[in-house]
């Protein structure tokens, strides 16, 4: 007979084992868009400990609209290999542009991480971090219902050797060490898609001790220009911070 | 050279395309939550013309949050094999009941539909139903977001042999016939796990010509109780559903 | 050394111990207003396993304004020996009145209920009753901001053999008997202080196999005056609830 | 017989071949109020590839109100000349002014600029801008509700040797320049309405290279005066913007 | 010398003059959209004395956004003649489809009105009627602004020997009468466009003495089915409406 | 017999003669946290004339939801002492921490700190403070639903010797000599736990002639880190302040 | 020297004295528009002990604004003498009517009313009547930012022989009897001047023993012809009330 | 008999001839608060041509609401006269303080105010300022409506000789010249209500060509500080500025 409080239980426990045994990680990532899981995906398939905690009940930050909810993505040549890795369909377009959906780019994506090892906490916000001998030590974390509501509930830390910060333009993690000063955004340029994509994978690096930044969030610490409904950038961003973070696991 | 406006085409030329292509369909599903994604998933499987309608901007519906938030969902016995069938992983508890992962089973369920040959539209909402000789004959669409902030917009049409209620508990779809006097809505019932998983099933079926019910929607058309963060009866009304709609377009 | 994962196990540990103890209840009270209050610390000091689950961030329900916001309350005599039973202060006014200080007595109530065995569950919102066999037998929850915010999340559920409807005028709790036609609350009457502090004590009563009111639910489950921020009945009330549970329990 | 999808099917194409038709233009004009819909019309009649993009539903910006919502509009000798043009009724009232309908100017203008070309984008806003090589080079759109709701969606790019602002006082073009610095707006100053007319005209020009500003954005960009319900200076800068981008195309 | 005072002196006057010309009306049109507007062009053309009240600051109502913002509209044969009436351009598409511009549609429209002897007061809602003898006698008006927010003011009335409905699917204007038990509104049904077209026309009649109704409030005032973004329909209906009235009026 | 109007009276009078006696003060603690209610306890306890302002309805501040809502907070081995003084029970967890339950914890502190003589006024917010000759010689009070309304009501005052900051991070209290360029405020560092416990108590003082900081205020106002769901420094804090101020009384 | 303190003083002691001394009436007045003003008047000048409640924070009601904030309002002959009673000028129109200024006319009425003996207590709003031995017997009053904000705040009594409900079309104080069953509201009717004018007086009358209604409130309750921006009626309707209670308090 | 267009046309005129007769002005008035009545009052009462503008629909101010709604006043020995001007009673406290009731002292003087020839214009916002040649020479003015619901509506224009800003702390007026850096607003000091109301009648003073600013607009501009419930220093500073005015418009 299948009994409620059987389910209650079976939840509770499970998902609170896994957080206890999250509280301490390798690489903490911020922000379930395409840069984070692609970041994700490499660092647990290779070993690491690793969480993504995204703010929003679902993961795929601003893959799902496609443009203007057209929902369909392009990735350019450069970064075709890694639409492959995951598996994900594409078509050519022309000068080596190829379209791939983007239900099916955002799912994928997320279900091989999943699978790879990495665990994702949803519906939580980063709302600080932990800093200790001037480097990032941690994050601090909360329901992100709690936040919106604004009601006056205490987080809870978790502790990580790296924090990767893959919450787009507004690289909101970066954000709590800007407004103490130690960090400074100028924020996104204009639209320029090459160089943009250009330079997104140029400036995904340690932008502070403990903390890298990927995608959208890595040009916006650098004022790099954006680059519309283009994907490659942010694949290959993500696989270069995963790389660079396992060379220093080590 | 990557030029802006190529990206802007290749997006524009591919989604139209598509667009255009399922303004004629088979199944028109409304919902990407458990229950519409299987049924999606089977009936492009076996061969049939169908498209899901999201008016969120994500996929998944219920499945994210498990159950306040602990990202976890149960499933019992009898649903077992479709977690296998979409290879999904999940442990045992006891007493029958098996966890999984509710990132994971959200977007591995949505990979493999799109895979399958489904496609989804989403941030679109269904305004309205097209009904010929007392007969639901298609869908009426719009921008999720123009809804939203109540713009006076008119809409599209989609024309279908059927169309799926899988839009939860609310039963919107279902609701247009309501509110005509059509058909009639009592709401779900208070929780009992084990009489919901066993309702949903039996109550998955065609509610008037050409219009069926699926998931939450099939209870709540027949009062029926709620049953919680189990999904072993989601799924098996999706494939029910998804068996007799394919039995009747032959 | 004080390590932040500590004391985030520490209380994750903690809580979700008392979680997982409390799923399985003699009584499940909801709302930590004066008469829930008051029966969960009769309950507990005789006993009972109890919890209260209260929707707000703190507790202590209408008495913190006292009247207008003039944070006195005011308690007739026939009440004054439950004051006495808790240690409040109170000076007599005339005519048989006392007047209390209100935050003295919602924290004293609230810190003796503890001490008695009561569990509180705060920012809990109770989305629906688990109902078998005509007969209520627990309790739906949810994080309130999850509530208030219209995120799609699962609740879980918690067993109770009594459920005791505490919320108030509003009566939320007997109003998922109502909406589904099994009970009818016809709604508080006008102000007429002496018979609604006599009736609220008559009202409080099993409404429902395994339902029991107290309170302002009580006399809006019958129709009865409302009496306005003298608190007499409400302690009364919440006494006499739970000694007839107690009963019923042995 | 009508069929719905035929409907749909005609929009929908017609749409998308205009809209891919003009995702390379030789002027983008941003604001369908006065001075952008006389420039267009101008452009258009003269042989230029013209669009105006439009954040509201219907076009017209500032006219239709009048002033304090008397729809009359007044306009003095030197722009009389422009409403015989568009074939505007108006009357004389004294001291060189001519009262106009704001209805009748509103329409009339848009209806003849349709004809002599001009396509126009409602219900689309301009969220940046395209930047190579210190150029402006197109827009970056996105549909209005998904930017009213803060929807993640990617916009889409627009080509163009020549964009102009015709946003009104927010200059909202100019706007994405000045908030990376690259272009100042002190705002517009106090009213005074007979030097607020000169200098509208005088203030249209080219204020980084591939932008044009007109009407009251020419006036906040260079903190000169307001004047209110008079619409003769936004009628000639309109002129004037058109004139001098002609010019240049040659 | 351009003095604000002048400006500010010929809007006042002139406006109030209207203003105060038109408080007795032959027929006040309630609602700028499709049929309203065409209703008054032949209103005005054939010598009556004709205003239109609408509650946003432009006119066209839902003429604006095509379908789903693709800003194009249909229509069919029979109506084909009245896009000749006004000189919009269109193409043919197919099956006796025509394709026409939306922004040219609604503006055309709209001047050519004016043009005719029409008076629009944009911005002012109809907050009630003037009902004497159980005939409709006038309306009363209101700033939409003041109704928006909520403000305590006073209407003021018009006194008109027909009203007409034209303000869509909501039917406000007949609303009225509704809520007073005088009139019954069925709502519009699902969506069926061949049977709308063609019962918008036949809908089109005087449902209370002294008010008609046009366009998609005629449909909804009879329970016709709803058609989407083809507008022939709304066209003769708003024909209809003029010709009927025109003929008592004499 | 029980008279409405008796029990308004016997409110009325008694809240006025309590709130005219308290109109001058020795020490005015605004912020009804923890270490607010602390330093208000040993003030009171050792003969200080004493209230605190709570721009809540309810009093605990930060206590209530433990950390994300699982309400439990932590105690370090220095402070376990004050739980002793006020009787509320712990357990040891490990490392020398102690879990206390957060609602006990609330309303054990409150519950003392009346009966020891402190005078809670609820659901005021301080606007202002009255400055004299360079020292904080007062408070501002206003109704919390008359500011959250933005109705345009004057305030009262109320006298003090001291006026105590014990809002927490926001430290709103200083922040009115803040804005006037009185005093800085760098505002609270990211995450220490260790750290920030040690700096609270340190940060404790009187940082304007008249005005003391406790708690997270005093750790704002120094920019030193924050600490999370562990209270010894606060309770620390509220002691350390109390006991400063009885000298400056003598 | 001028104290703080002392101001505070002053108006509490002042406030509340007259509270105290109102909290028993022989007339509650609810709300301040003219019907209540004019009554209240003519109230307190032959001798009763009345106040009238005001739920904004204003006085005046709908006078304010006259009609679509053309700020004149108009009296017709039958009225006249009110104005002339109460020494508001007017100018003559035509066809005896009268039109005096708004702004003198909400001003002047409530400034005699005071010096007549009314107290008013504004920004406070009436959320329940007290209904003993079914006689209406006094009034249920909070503040209105309190209602406004939801806070949980009981509220206080006053006491009265007989209760007015002044409130407008809305006939809010009878709506506490209405959602008991108590009463009906069929709501007012159509705009009708010169019938609503002459109704406003003849429905004038005490509804339920106890209560009377005047002005809008009557005529709402009698589902009678609005009448806009005239005000002879209401002030005939003031009167009226008061003489008849003046008579039974006799 | 009564007809519903009488009393619009009666309206309508009497409003407009006042409106176009005070375009132009010798002194406008920005605030119907107790400065700015005063002010009016004796300009007008002295010859001047003299209206103020309130962007609320009740005139008034912060009178209303007392102090924390208890709705009396204080008034110091200076400035009793004044009360006495106006024929406001009062009654003395102590120490040279007297109280007034806030309902009698608002109406009393804005009814007094208009009998001496001031017109108040309501529901009227002021946008912005004339400034000509580095002069003030009149006041930009919109619907209060329009500006809250951000309607895109022109403004209109007054003229006039002297403006005065009598906008309370704010200062809004006086804001149009700060934000183009013509003027500098410190803002108010923390309390002390003695210097406050002494500071206040110093400030009142022209701080810009053509424009006065007077009561707690006066010390804000000066960064003086406030005073609270106490009214004497907005009613001397009224007269000053009147008197100033009056001295330099001979």
């Amino acid at each position: 007979m299948l009994k409620e409080i059987e389910i209650s239980r079976a939840i509770i426990e499970t998902y609170m084992n896994e957080l206890l045994e999250r509280l301490s990680l390798d690489v903490a990532i911020v922000g379930a868009g395409p840069s984070g899981m692609v970041a994700g995906y490499y660092l647990a398939k290779n070993g690491a400990k690793v969480a993504i905690f995204e703010k929003k009940l679902s993961i795929g930050g601003g893959i799902w609209g496609g443009a203007m909810g057209f929902n369909k993505i392009v990735v350019q040549e450069e970064a075709k290999e890694i639409l492959d890795e995951f598996g994900i369909d594409y078509r050519p377009f022309k000068n080596g542009l190829y379209v791939a959906d983007a239900i099916e780019t955002a799912t994928t994506i997320a279900s091989r991480a999943v699978k790879a090892g990495v665990k994702f906490f949803n519906m939580v916000e980063v709302e600080d971090l932990v800093l200790k001998e001037n480097r990032v030590a941690g994050i601090v974390i909360n329901w992100t219902p709690v936040m919106m509501t604004g009601l006056h509930v205490d987080p809870l830390t978790v502790e990580a050797k790296f924090v990767v910060d893959s919450t787009g333009h507004g690289a909101q993690v970066s954000g709590h060490l800007v407004k103490r000063g130690l960090l400074q955004v100028p924020g996104e340029g204009p639209m320029w898609a090459e160089k943009g994509e250009e330079l997104t994978v140029k400036n995904t690096r340690e932008v502070f001790p403990g903390l890298y930044v990927t995608g959208m969030a890595a040009n916006a610490l650098a004022g790099a220009p954006r680059m519309g409904p283009i994907f490659g950038g942010m694949f290959l961003s993500g696989r270069k911070a995963a790389l660079e973070i396992l060379e220093k696991l080590r």
